[in-house]
């Protein structure tokens, strides 16, 4: 392991691109000062903004690039126009020559999930990425995967899914065997759900040093705590996360009209303002921001494009552990000799 | 329309049984008293519970069987046993035989869609059934559906489900062209989505009389009620209920826990209670109790196995709505000739 960790940014991406991306590097540097970043970004926006950060100046290299990637074009229009030379490609390029040990982007997500197929390639016995983030629950926070990298899971996918997400567990939570659930809904006996109860059946017959399955969970497992990484296929997991995400600025927005509605109840909020504190950070989606590309060769982390430096801050922070607790090689582990034979196993089951 | 609305209770479903219907019945009758009921169960249970409550009993027929439907039997199970002669079976086989205008049970799930798909059929044109909820939103409420009566959907039952609900956002919300929108995730050029894509093009292409089509949304849109019906198949749709269930829950214990940490936390609590009263009423989830069971020849009401009487009452009050409104006459109109030729037209585009 290098002795600092080198982070490789897309200078340009997200909403509000290096206004946000400078400042989030600065507060995450401060945080690890074993950090060093190599920026892809316009020169002229770039430098003014770190010529304020004379601490991240001096751990930084800036290259230069005027190709950036539009937030909202198809995956196949930023290839064609960024490929080789622009700065989400080039963050991506970073890590494949080696030069850094994980990129960060705030960009389009999707070019951002071609891009690093296309450039990074998958590992070998993966054949789709997959997209896991962190979900804050009553218990602390569980790894929640696929949040949408890909649509439609077969039973291979799954079990490669359950490897994936418990190697991210292992590396963030420092659990030896994480408890994984494979998310489903409880109605029984509708069809439809072939892959999900062969997943199932697969990893409850199974013995996998790696993590500990504790069976089906429902949406509602998800926020309690029940598993510490709760599998499912892209679709239903991207709906979850945006689902759970919309209830929670409902609740807020509740929360602050009724505390706003009379005299007492301002008076009530002056008294709890500490608590009401306290329950706002806990609720801050931007602790949990973000995301990370399983499957690649190489650590790619996404951050939420709306991000703020605070929120793009975490992102770097998760891909600052990734490398330092050896991510990549604990998926390898987790993918060896047992999970091949699984998937020997499931691919058999598929055909017959 | 009958001058008194027949409101068939399967008395001994849910996780307390008559102890739960009984009471919830009263509640519905003092809020609708041009009410009657036929209630199915056993008479030692039920009887006692009946005495205690003279003016529902003044308004309701007791039908005694000893069969009831367990909660966790599966449906081919259930229907083995308590086909003809289950609380469950009669309770709807009223509806059938047109003795009353709706059905309500708290029973299993999976077990009244069966019985309800095997004893009142399907309408003609629609192949799978489905539950719709009603999802308290920052403007109101919007209603959801699949919920989970059906895995996976092709282009042709989505375009059934917007129809389906949209007759049902036409009765209870009284609005002349509820607005429709198709739920589904951000990420651009992913595979898999053919259906929804094709859906949405339908929808889009179309001119409906009775609803107006805005276009694909996300999961965090449900709760901003950003559209008056949401659509989806039903494993992403259950997934989402319950993921929202979860996170409501979760806010709501992060609150209780912030306002006893401190003696200013306690004091603001007791000077705002007023206030948090009405948050509590606002995210109560019996409110919003009882999902309906679309595509029957016949109004079946499902209420939360666990809901209470207040709870069950909300449910009640949905199949009241249901009647009084002719929720079956307005889905025939939805499903006239305008959508016959738009299922065709999906049809052919998926033979195609």
């Amino acid at each position: 392991m290098p002795s600092n960790i080198r982070i490789a940014l897309d200078a340009m991406g997200g909403d509000h691109g290096p206004s946000t991306v400078i400042p989030g590097a600065e507060i995450a540097l401060e945080r690890h000062p074993d950090t060093e970043f190599i920026l892809f970004g316009d020169r002229a926006t770039v430098e003014p903004l770190l010529e304020r950060q004379p601490r991240l100046k001096a751990k930084a290299k800036l290259v230069h690039t005027e190709v950036s990637i539009r937030m909202d074009d198809k995956p196949s229009q930023a290839l064609r126009y960024g490929r080789w030379k622009s700065s989400m490609w080039l963050t991506l390029d970073a890590v494949k020559k080696g030069e850094a040990d994980v990129a960060v982007s705030a960009g389009n997500t999707g070019a951002l999930m071609a891009m690093a197929r296309f450039n990074l390639k998958m590992i070998e016995g993966i054949e789709r990425p997959a997209l896991a983030g962190l979900w804050p629950t009553i218990k602390g926070e569980s790894i929640v995967l696929d949040l949408g990298a890909s649509i439609g899971a077969d039973t291979g996918h799954l079990v490669n899914l359950t490897a994936m997400g418990s190697a991210m567990a292992r590396v963030l939570f420092d659990i030896e065997r994480p408890t994984v659930g494979l998310l489903n809904i409880g109605v029984e006996e509708v069809k439809g759900l072939e892959e999900v109860r062969q997943a199932g059946q697969i990893l409850r017959e199974g013995h996998f040093p790696h993590f500990k399955y504790i069976g089906f969970v429902e949406g509602d497992d998800i926020g309690k705590g029940t598993a510490d990484v709760i599998v499912t296929e892209g679709f239903a997991g991207n709906i979850a996360l945006k689902t759970a995400e919309g209830t929670a600025r409902q609740f807020a927005q509740y929360l602050r009209g009724a505390m706003t509605r009379t005299w007492r109840a301002k008076l009530g909020y002056l008294l709890a303002r500490g608590a009401f504190q306290t329950l706002r950070e806990k609720m801050d989606p931007r602790k949990s921001n973000g995301a990370v590309f399983l499957g690649l060769n190489g650590i790619v982390i996404k951050s939420h494009g709306g991000a703020d430096p605070e929120g793009f801050a975490s992102a770097v922070d998760i891909g600052y552990d990734m490398v330092r607790y050896e991510l990549l090689a604990k998926i390898g582990e987790s993918l060896s000799r047992d999970l091949r034979e699984t998937n020997a196993r499931a691919a058999a089951g598929a055909a017959s």
